[in-house]
């Protein structure tokens, strides 16, 4: 059976390469879809519809055209791995997950042991909670395998 | 027009009641809803289930009672607000923000300038940014104004 | 059968003054539902969140406090009746008929006869076309009868 | 990662042929969509049923015969482009825009400046505006982007 | 526990009366709903919005404004009791009986043996067939006794 | 654009094929879904799971399983036709609509001008009515046409 | 804030008894639902229907007549707590968690801790674990308090 | 018409096999899924994420992993077919015909007649019930034929 798999959250280790290269050594037929991982792209992603003189409104306009892609990432998928880092806020992360909770859509998180605390509403809503990404790796084989 | 108002996120301020007793003194129809905001409470909602070895599970057991609430209480509201402070990771808020977004309940968001940039996904799926408990009272009169 | 009537579009004239008089004065076991009729406060109703330097976040803020308001009645309504007059744009009373029929909300659109071949999309949605307010009551006389 | 992408609205200028050329320089995946825009074929669509002496009926007839297509193309895409002109009503774009977001489909819109205020709660409920076409194939570089 | 029940159907003969007072004997906690089931006054439910040359038009525009008040109805019920005579078409009772189907909602038919086959597949999708109004009363009866 | 579409409705002459033929001599780009049409078929579908000695039960269980096919059928289609004859009850057919109406998928339907009062029901819902099969593949070209 | 619970599953014991009892020694506002919970009441649930030579027919029948307040209760509660016994298949018990699972309706599971091992499934989808009628009544407690 | 199919409950006889070499010795075009059917790597599933020291945490972390994989067959099924058997609990395979009939998607049992009443709720939600893999060949002959 083939998947859709979303890789959401934190975009500053290669934890995502690391999925995908440990899919690709496996054989597995998954279609993999991110947001754009680099930050300031990312960040910049409305500022060709016009300047702002206020940092909440050029916020807002880049938001906004990431969701357009975020959306219909999440929508086409058939799980959503998400991944927390220990640095920064990352509720754009928190706030995938709550995303997938209300629409009934299976994700499970990635994350260290020291922040199992706050993320246990995340984690209580999650398929499943992995520390590694070839434990992740390990799930993706489970479900797809025929 | 009668409301229904979910108040959601951080609990370590009054700032509940102070949209209760401004909702009140203005004489508005409106009930409101809350998780249990008492820390201790929250996180040994599952405690009486059985003890547990691990903080993982224990979590897990108190985040899932605390969640038969929560879910209730936002599909039963017609607005949801969800304050983010400036401590504490806050992960549940960020997911709530993100249940309602999914589900097509509107909510607004009560926080400082300071994190306008690590909110911006959840403030782009927002209705209205407010910094203040008496911004939110304004709004509340507004949207049950006979 | 008690109906909740939601009463979209124009605000320049008392058509929902009329409708609300007429079915009283048959006795309708009906709740009238509107959008925040004041063209200065509706225009206004994010004014006190923040000044605006740009016309565009101006609008845009209040229209999403009103959208808060709009929304709810649009969902807790049983009918809609969708007013278009002869002045203005009004795109958001044409917005407020394609949120109807996509969610399977019965509308009744009030209009006069000049105006019927730009309004065809909106009249192919609707349960009915009416031309006067007395027609409206007379609508809402048959539906809610026992 | 493919869009198909629903082109909404005005019919007299050629900005649906400016945005699928703007795509197909810059290579992207993407189907589009649009409704019939012959002005004439469009008004005409339901005549082969019978003629009508009323005109409110013969565009009813034609109104909806467009709307098997239209509801059909909203439906299956993943963002709609919505322009608004300077001429005419254009209470169908407007309507089109109410369907997308009660449906929780993206939109965009796209025109000048001078119309920003009765598009408000078009433009509120919208991922983004946009001027030029140019904008409008830049947001779908960004969201289809490997 | 208490419920709204919606009768469908013919309307030539008292069955809705012998239900209605079945219930009220037994003393039931059931609201029932019914479309208008005056012949003439259903037929004419359209007419005071202007005359119309064809009958086509004319039976449209009645059909339209009862169907405001059946929709409402079987969507706020709890369970539908659908009766088919031997006379006439009756296709909108089946094609009632189609729309709760779809929804999930509950019905039950009421009619003779000899229209068993014609019938199929509305009983197919139905939760019961009842050949007299006692057995729909003791249906009503079982299911809300608390 | 490709279509789906499913046919539903009266058995007993070609207006199927008509429409398959037609479709094919204008090229387009539709698949077509039906029931199955042979009434012996249909009726006895259910036979090899068991004798019965009620024709009420032989008649369900058949009914069940063209339910299987008619459910998939209707639900993966963007447009269903559906034909009513002047002979036999066809409650199934109305039944079909219903269920399409409650979806909100897109019907047209096919009949003689003798049976529109007792189908204005089905006919209110409906996107079009049509006479002949030259009409609907006529619309058909229509919805279709790039 | 006042909840809804429906109390599903083993018929043999009194732990319904145990539950109400219990929330009205603490006071709290909810309303219980439940199956028919008498056995022979159930299997002869559509007996008046008319007599069937094959068991299958008559099970069939009495389970549909069950289902339309069974259906009815789930989805009109805010929770479910279903109770799997030692004894007996069971099968309805935990049918009914799978539709609360696919409803996204939270519940609770009652259970000794003998039957773990086959009810694993049914548990990952729950809220909650709990062995005994005072645990519910502690869950009950801590989501309604105010 | 191409059909999926989900072969859902016991494990322990070849029924899927049959029903596979059924449906191919007949040239259906059917994909078959399935749940991880070897009894050990099931319940092994999440061994891998980490020991666990109580067996409820065990079972509680494979049964989540294989819902993974469990949910996604059953929402992309057009058709799922559940075998009970007359040894252990096989509360799952009652779970996921709960879960079938919350979505509305159309299933039929498998079964032999000795465990007739127990399954009676469970059929009575069921398309069809087989007693043999022979009949379930026979019916997805059907549902597909052109």
């Amino acid at each position: 059976m083939g998947f859709t798999v979303y890789l959401s959250g934190e975009i500053h280790t290669d934890w995502r390469d690391q999925i995908r290269s440990g899919a690709e050594q496996c054989g597995l037929d998954i279609t993999f879809l991110s947001a754009v991982t680099d930050h300031d792209s990312s960040g910049a992603a409305g500022d060709h519809l016009g300047e702002e003189s206020s940092s909440f409104w050029r916020d807002h306009k880049s938001a906004k055209v990431n969701a357009i892609r975020t959306k219909t990432s999440i929508e086409s998928s058939d799980l959503v791995v998400i991944r927390f880092g220990e640095k920064y806020k990352q509720w754009n992360a928190a706030f995938e997950a709550g995303y997938c909770a209300a629409l009934g859509k299976p994700y499970i998180t990635l994350h260290g042991p020291e922040i199992i605390h706050p993320l246990k509403e995340v984690d209580a809503a999650a398929m499943a909670w992995a520390e590694s990404t070839d434990q992740v790796v390990e799930i993706l084989k489970y479900v797809t395998k025929s």
